[in-house]
Order: C-alpha cells, then structure tokens, then sequence
C-alpha cells in the first residue's frame, strides 16, 4: 500500500458514525510490518479498488474498512503454521479492531458473512493466519433482526421452570431406533424427571425413522408425560434437512405435538434459521455440529463467541456449544464467552437460552453449575440419560437427584446414599 | 473402547455393500494408538452407543461407520497445534479410510455435513487434529441429486465459445458504484471481448445498488453489446442473499436479461443451492468465499477439493475456487485437484466449468493454461480488467490479446509490440 492511501483505512472512533459500522476484532499473523498487513485487511475487505480509471472519485470514506486500534501482541520465528507461503522471516500476532461500515453488505448473515469472513479477509497480503475474535453491532443494524422468539425466560414460562437450570437428554442410540422405540426412551426420560428428550444432532427426518411417524408418537406420550408427572415438557425434535424442507419439518413436527425444534445452522446455514424464525410456533435451539471445523484452531478461521452471536441473530431461542468436559476440548474461558453471548445485552433481542454439552451427566453437574454461576443454563446428558444401567428414566432420576443435593448443599456421594438412581449413575459413569 | 468391540467398526471393502456406503478420507493426528483413535472415529460418527439398556440388539452392522484402512505416516513430538489439551507424549499424523453407510443422513447435504464434519468427527477421544481430505459416493447415492443443469458443455453452447478458455472479470470498484456506472464498465468490458463481466462477491444487493436496478441495465445493454460484438455475452450476477430472497433475486435478474447468477454457497448454505437448482432458469456459478476459514489449514477441517464436489452435487454449472497467484496462498496440486473435482467423472452428473480465480490478468494467462494442461477452465480476472490504464474495455482486449499470442505461439511482449492493450498491461501490472 502506497503511504498516501494508508490514513484512509485508519480512523478514531470519535470521528466515525458508529452506527453505520459494525466493529470486529481480528487476532491475525503477518510476516510483513504489523500496520501494513492491517490496512491491507481494511482495504480488501472493503474498497480494494476506490475509484474508477480516469475518473476524480473515491469509494474510501463511504465504503472503506477503518483500523481503529493495533496492538503487536507477540513477534515469533516461527509461523503457526508451516506453509510454502509463510516466509518470515519474522512472524507478528496482532489484534486490530476494525470498523466495517455496514452499507456494503446490509443486514443480511450470508451477505454479511461474505465480508468479514471472505476472499478479503483470508488472501491479504502479508497475512499468514487469521481470526475473527469478535464482532459488535449497532441498534441501527440489529434493529433488522427478530432475534429470539420465545428467548430464556419464554422457554422457562413454557415449562414453568424458574428456579433451576433445565434438564436435556439426548435419545440414544443416535442413529438406528424404530419410531417406537425411540419415542419410549423419551417417554421414560420424562418420567424420570426430564424436561426436554431431544433427537440427536444426526438423528432427522430418516429413512427408518421419519419425522412424521416418530413426531406423531411423540407428541402423543409428551401429552401423557405431562398429565403423569404434572409438568410442563418439550420434545426437541431435529428437523435439520434441506432448506427447502425446514418449514415443511416445521409444520409436520408442530402438528403432530411436538414442541421445539433443533436445527444445526452451520450445516443449512444460520440464513436458514433466520427465515424460519419468521413462522416458527416453537423454539428454536442451534446446535453446534459442523461448527468446529473453523472455531477450534486458535489462529485461524472464526471463534465460536462469534457464532454464538450470529446464532442469536439469526432467531434462536437457545445455543447448544460444546461444554467444560475434556473431551470436547475447549477451554474454560471459550465456554463461559459463549454463555455470556446468549446472555449479554444486545440491541432489544431477547437473552437465549445456552446449551453446554458434551459428556455431561449427574455426576457433572455440581462443577458445572459453579463454573456457570447460575441457574440460567440447560445441561444436556447423553449417555448419562439414555446409558444410565437403570435405563433413561433412572438416568434422568439422577440429575434431578444431583440438583436435589446442590440445593441441599451435600455432596453428591453423600445424597447418593438414600438415592439410588444417583448412586447408580456415580458407580457407572464416575471414573 | 474394549477389544471387544474393536472388529465392528472395521471391514474390508469386499464385505461390505459399498453402493450402500459414501467413503471418506480422513487425515488426522492423534496422542493415542492411531488403530484406536481411528476406531473411536468411526464409532463416534455412527452408532456412538449401539443398543438400548436392557436391549439384545446391535446397530453397528447397519449403522456404524466401518475402518477399511489406516497409515500411520509420521510419528512426531509436537502437535499440530499447540493446546492444553493437546499432551502427548507422541503424536501420530494418519490417513483413515472410513465406509459410513448412507441411510444415516440420506441423500441431504445438511444431514451428511453433520454426519461426517460434526460433533462425532472433531470430538473424537485420542484425536487433536482432523481434516476430511475426501469423499467418494456411490451411483445409488449420487442418483439423488440433479448435479450442474448447463455444465461446462452447457455453458460453451450458450457462449457459442467452444475452441478457448473463457473469459470473465470483476467489475470494480467491488463496492459503492451506481447502478449505471457499474453498468457502464461491463458494456465497455463485453465490447473489449470479456465473456462473462460479473459481480464481486461483495457486491449484491445493496441499498446503493439494487440487484432489480443494476440487473435491468445490464440486460438491456448485454444484448446491445451482443448484437455489435457478434458475440454471446453473459453478465454474472450475484443473487447471493437470506434463504427467502434467492429464489426472488434469481427471477428478478433472469426476468431484466441477466443469464448466469453467482452465490456465494458457503454463506448462504449449500442447501440453497441445491434448492435454486430445481428452478434455476440460468447458469449457476459457485464463488468461495467464507470456504477458507475451514480449507486452509493443513491438518483441520475439510479440504477444498471436497467443497468443490459437494457444490457439485448441489448443481452448480461452475465453480470459483482460488487459482496459483501467490496471493492466492495455494498450492499448484490444491488448484490442479479443484479443477479435476469440477471435471471428472461423478455419477451421472455434468461436468463443471472450473473458475480460477485471484490476481490473474493478461500475463498470467500463459501459464494457467499450461498448468491446467487444457482449455476447459475460466480465468476470472479482477484488477486485470477494471484497473486497467485504458479502463475495462482493454482490459478486456488484453486478455484476448494474450490468447492469441499463446494461440500463435509467440511471447506475450513478443506479441505486445503490435497490440496497445497488451503491452499497457505488462507495463502496468507485469511486477
């Protein structure tokens, strides 16, 4: 970049229209001076050629990205990762905030996600890997969104639940079960205590299990499950399918009495759930599969804070990210963003509800609750639920076992004592 | 996982009815027995858990992903990356070959994607690091989609251009430019000899630029440009929007005499595509953007030669991918293995015209053409065009230039000596 053009991809907050402008923080790599690298990522994100030939114009103050702050967070030797590409001989983390006026792209996700996250982001000289950190929106842009529907406390109002955290269970095995089947596991987990039995992220409208049929089933023992236990439940069908299948999912699901739906969004697209939201009876929760393919490296691609964030956008009433449990791999600090960008102030949209999952069961549940540090969070179990040696019903017994004890302030171990259901769970699943 | 369960997530191809199962290629690193990991792999991203409590059944023979091969081709101390939860003390890189049947997602982009780039693949216990490299489909599977309605020989009949490469350009300024500015370029680019002017991929519409505006000029003046140049012209336009505008977008650009529409596929969802594709009266051309934040890296997430196929299946008539320019931070076997993916057989499916795309112009026409080794590609050049010293209409004689010198066989500034628009772009762009 030509010194002359470097101050029109630079600007202080104060002399900007933040409401035109949405603001991302990038982490990014350069082999190239830190500042040059970030006015290159301003530049081709936005106005990359600012004037036509031959004629006295420029797009720059109207259209052009504008670095707001750098800072040189380390120098390195080494890239983070090896590439024919990545030459050094010197390799600078950096972060940069940038404010992206939002008329290029309109309050639209997939138009939106071209430009903060495209061919200008990821090809710009000088960069050797980079990630969007964060973003943050205007009134003026987020006024175009619905956002959530029924939201956190619409969810807690259905099931008449105020005063604690609410109980999922995944359907397993996964992949398999005859309608039937399936819909008995579900019953049982109700029973137990359950308040939402959900399908398996990879468990949708199947060909030995059709959405029709087991929804029908479904809907029917939701209604006896209800009457029985005096409580308030939801089945939490996946209706992800072709886009042009979702509303037909939808509306078979709702007929047949089953009362949320599960969409994973990065696989239709989080566009696919924003139109949805415009019809939808129910709530909508996001689930994270596809997801990780570009949240998990820590210098490259996206992070999942983000994407929580354009989940809530998009209308979900409630985000399903991976949890505390090691396996899922993902630090402390990660999860707690992302329960904080269900939860936190944004525009007039309505709070989600967040989802931890991953591993989680009984036995989770007090460290979970204290690193959470309230009760507005959903913990979804699988195997813990449908693998309990006592069968669902036993495996959702346990959790609301556990919650019993952390309420009583005793120790699991202790409670587990006069409970049989959570002594059960603590000999199978602990350790 | 128990020995005992070892033997039903493996087989050998013989055993299995492969026109019942999609096979995948994995490279991944683990910090486990690679044979384990590889095992847990597949038993996760099937029948994680195979039979009810209580139950005599078993889901695997029918369900569950099954191991046909496995290398180990480097033990190492480090990982790829560096994490917390990433310790050790070796760390295998393999390459797994996996069957999964099919019946557990279906003929359904969404569902697959959840299925083989989901929580069951990114949260494998022993695995730090996993990208799917390949996927090879069955006919029995493949059948199920419509794949490219035009092709590559569909779109060279509508062009009437069947002896060369064809020729397209970005028209820029990408963003901010007027309806009948922007029009104005493509009429100067169409009568300097470009094939295909279109949209960036920024560039939509835009509350400055309606697509319905923008579209009715360029119609009018494509079949002017047609009727003086003798030739047929296409104008690109980019209808990439939310779900529940691309249909009306495409009608509205078909309707105003626009004849091939562009969408950026990653950030709509590939499932729009696919859902365009059953109306779609005109070429649909894939662009990139958004694919690289999970491409890239070498050891995580999906490779860019299995975008490609999936944009394929989801019908796309040409696809745009990044080409050799530095810039472009590819490698010439990724381009080369992209433009085969657009080409080689695929069921009953047409054949893609590849679009290499990034930096190209005039002077790098000769060596694209010898890399890809035929004339059945699109160069698609940007700056190459709209940036040139005489605008885009020798922008446009430029590149025409350039393949008449290859065509003679003589060197481009052989070749520039007696053509204007040749020797002001290797003046203005060659280094």
């Amino acid at each position: 970049m030509k010194p002359i053009d470097k101050p029109h991809f630079k600007a202080k907050k104060s002399e900007l229209d933040l409401e035109q402008h949405i603001i991302l923080t990038y982490f990014f790599e350069s082999q190239t001076d830190p500042e040059e690298a970030a006015l290159n990522l301003c530049q081709e994100q936005s106005t990359a050629q600012w004037k036509r030939v031959g004629v006295d114009e420029d797009f720059r103050p109207r259209h052009g990205a504008k670095l707001l702050n750098l800072e040189i967070l380390e120098v390195k030797d080494q890239p983070f990762f090896q590439s024919s590409f990545n030459k050094g001989p010197k390799f600078y983390n950096c972060k940069a905030t940038i404010a992206h006026p939002h008329i290029n792209f309109g309050p639209k996700i997939p138009n939106m996600l071209t430009t903060i996250l495209g061919e200008g982001v990821f090809y710009v000289p000088g960069i050797t890997a980079i990630k969007l950190m964060n973003i943050d929106f205007p009134e003026t842009f987020l006024k175009n969104f619905q956002g959530p529907q029924f939201g956190l406390e619409g969810i807690r109002n259905l099931l008449a639940v105020h005063d604690r955290p609410l109980f999922f269970g995944v359907i397993k095995p996964n992949v398999g079960l005859a309608p039937k089947d399936f819909a008995a596991l579900a019953y049982e987990s109700w029973l137990g205590g359950l308040d939402v039995p959900k399908d398996d992220e990879m468990m949708a409208d199947a060909s030995y299990s059709t959405l029709a049929e087991r929804t029908k089933l479904l809907g029917e023992l939701r209604k006896k499950a209800e009457a029985i236990t005096g409580e308030k439940k939801f089945f939490l069908a996946n209706i992800t399918d072709e886009v042009d299948k979702i509303q037909i999912n939808h509306d078979i699901a709702v007929a047949n009495g089953v009362n949320a739906i599960m969409l994973n969004a990065t696989a239709t697209g989080l566009s696919a759930a924003r139109a949805l939201r415009k019809t939808s009876k129910v709530p909508m929760v996001g689930h994270f599969a596809g997801m990780t393919a570009f949240t998990h490296i820590p210098f490259f691609g996206v992070s999942s804070r983000v994407w929580v964030k354009l989940q809530r956008l998009a209308g979900f009433d409630s985000i399903l990210f991976p949890g505390f449990n090691p396996r899922m791999r993902t630090t402390e600090e990660e999860v707690l963003r992302n329960v904080h960008a269900c939860l936190e102030p944004l525009g007039n949209l309505k709070p989600a509800l967040p989802l931890v999952g991953g591993s989680d069961w009984a036995g989770t549940l007090p460290s979970l609750y204290k690193k959470i540090g309230s009760i507005d969070f959903g913990v979804v179990s699988g195997r813990g639920i449908s693998n309990h040696p006592g069968g669902p019903r036993s495996g959702a017994r346990s959790l609301r076992q556990a919650w019993e004890a952390i309420q009583k302030n005793i120790s699991l171990e202790e409670y587990a004592k006069t409970r049989l259901e959570l002594q059960q769970a603590l000999e199978a699943f602990g350790n």
